[in-house]
């Protein structure tokens, strides 16, 4: 057996840990238990039942801030892997198998190498390096990187920039970043009508006939054209109901749940009032339940995204993309502090799915980007 | 306490027997026997669980048969009664009281008791009198009336004009009569969609979207404009869901129940026919399963309708009016016979309610609607 690299053997290590969610199962401790070893003040911050921590090494200047999460999603059934998922190892091919080996325990084993192997050359850095690691991302993540944001936000920590190390790229490392998100919004919407029996019709109201004029104008509205840096704003009904099963009564009442993918070009008020004029427009008596999941954010071209794509450039001679396509991330919550957010992180083609893998040569790849991007932006 | 009418005494006897569908508790032995007594060839039909008769008296020539059921619905919550529901009895305010008292044992009193009155005076009247009664309208009413009518038919039993004893009157007894019903069409429709992930819209193709241009224009289609005898058919979607709760998936299907109550304008293959071009103009990847609960049926002016009027003109000064409006009835079983179907019954006001009742002195004058009919259509 050859020797692995720091790399792989930090993401073996953390991948054997099977932390499901909300389990941290130790990977934090070995993750501190290393900061603190090359200079970083660490701060456990475990809220209810999640385990996080922010830790942090330098001084004034600015801030560059890795985050990520070592809580994994369940194996599924254990039948359909060809190994035991959190086994951890290189097999023939040089692929890095586990629970975890993509989402996110290999960005997270890049790194922290990449920020020892910087601090051991760079002793003296300019600024500070910040770690910002919860063990909830794939569940609630209500007391994960949200409620540490919040406490960092009431004491002003600065933090001018971001990696998250989520599995952006899509066929090889590096090919793609994510420099934000669409923002969730979700609508429940209520249609009454008045209850009867079918045979007299003229005695009720029925609200799948008054609503489906108004259903049929949301589902083909054209929100906004999006923008260079988004897509257009997508509307998506996800559930309708109304009636009891009783095929002779014209039912009182219509539930419909929906939601928006909206981009910066569109405002929460703006897209609740335009669904709302709809409503009123189509004459029905209606009621909006909002839940707003996540602001849209984004990070345009700048200090960070010039970093990460010209170490991306170095390292593999590939011009990245920015996107920012997908669901939504912990990045969302960072980005309320002004911050500037970039996922980067290894290929997603297997996250949450069986079989969990990655190209373990790409953890290296990644390690040199992440090692070049903390020298473009905080070697003195 | 006053001697009752032998209408109204036979009424209450037939509403002390508490026979909530599909059970007869021997109201219809009651009525065998009577009619047996007045010599009519008595002829059970019990069919599975539900007890039937045909009874006829007469030779050739013309047949006018009485029609109705002994079943009644269930009484709901006690506590709800004013009364005991199956006590029976005439109150203060001259109102027969008990369940069934409209729907339909006050009927079925005032046709035997104008039978008997009829025989009396006409021993040898022209042409025949029949009874066809079941103890299951209320119900699935498979084994009732349908059945009853498939094994007339089998023979050749000759049935020119039919009563149905039904509560046709609105607020004075005769005021109304049912000449017809309006058609009966069910449809389940489904429309198939590909199931995604709202995030991901066009990897999808959400139903709810594609469906609603197509239920709005179904709702909102003119289908027939009726005629003299029927209202337009009236089109009412009574279920609609599609999704499966969760908030962040397209779905893959959407389901659809929906009825036609149609007129004598428009055919089952018609009204087929033009939901599915519908359908098919929208694009839709659809399913319907029909199924037919009644053809529609219409008595046009003619004897029954003309004696009828004339009667209910006689006894009560009352202009009739013919209507065919409300829900299905077993008339449209006996129509398929090729004959004159005419309902006629008191005033439907608490039928199916708490405190069901009618006016006592109505089934007097409803006695003798049928008497002075009786008369007219077949005293020699």
């Amino acid at each position: 057996m050859t020797t692995l690299s720091p790399t792989l053997e930090l993401a073996c290590e953390l991948i054997r840990r099977a932390s499901v969610t909300p389990l941290d199962e130790g990977c934090q401790q070995l993750m501190m238990e290393r900061l603190a070893a090359c200079g970083f003040t660490v701060e456990p911050m475990n809220i209810e039942d999640v385990d996080n921590f922010w830790a942090r090494r330098g001084g004034e200047g600015p801030v560059l801030c890795f985050a990520g999460h070592t809580d994994v999603v369940p194996t599924g059934p254990l039948e359909a892997w060809q190994h035991a998922p959190f086994a951890a190892f290189v097999d023939e091919e040089g692929m890095l198998r586990g629970r975890g080996a993509a989402d996110m325990k290999g960005s997270l084993a890049a790194m922290l190498v990449a920020v020892e192997r910087f601090v051991a050359d760079h002793p003296l850095h300019r600024g500070a390096i910040a770690f910002l690691i919860t063990s909830d991302e794939e569940g609630p993540a209500l007391h994960g990187t949200q409620a540490v944001v919040e406490r960092l936000a009431k004491r002003n920590e600065r933090l001018d920039w971001c990696i998250v190390g989520e599995p952006s790229s899509t066929s090889l490392v590096g090919d793609m970043v994510k420099n934000g998100r669409r923002g969730s919004l979700n609508g429940h919407l209520r249609v009454r009508g008045v209850q009867g029996h079918v045979a007299y019709p003229h005695l009720a109201k029925n609200p799948i006939h008054l609503a489906a004029p108004a259903l049929a104008e949301l589902a083909g509205e054209h929100w906004d054209a999006g923008n260079a840096f988004f897509p257009p704003t997508s509307f998506q009904i996800s559930n309708l109901n109304s009636g009891t099963g009783t095929t002779n009564v014209i039912p009182g009442e219509l539930n419909c749940l929906f939601n928006f993918r909206f981009s910066t070009e569109s405002t929460v008020e703006g897209l609740q009032q335009r669904v709302e004029a709809i409503l009123d427009k189509h004459g029905l008596d209606w009621q909006v339940d909002w839940s707003l999941s996540g602001l849209p954010f984004l990070t345009e071209p700048g200090a960070l995204l010039d970093a990460v794509s010209a170490s991306i450039r170095e390292v593999t001679g590939r011009e990245t993309v920015a996107s920012t396509s997908g669901g939504t991330s912990d990045g969302r919550f960072i980005a309320t502090l002004g911050t500037q957010v970039v996922e980067l992180g290894p290929v997603n083609a297997t996250i949450h799915q069986v079989n969990e893998r990655v190209l373990a040569s790409d953890l290296e790849l990644l390690t040199e980007i992440y090692y070049q991007t903390l020298v473009r932006l905080l070697a003195n």
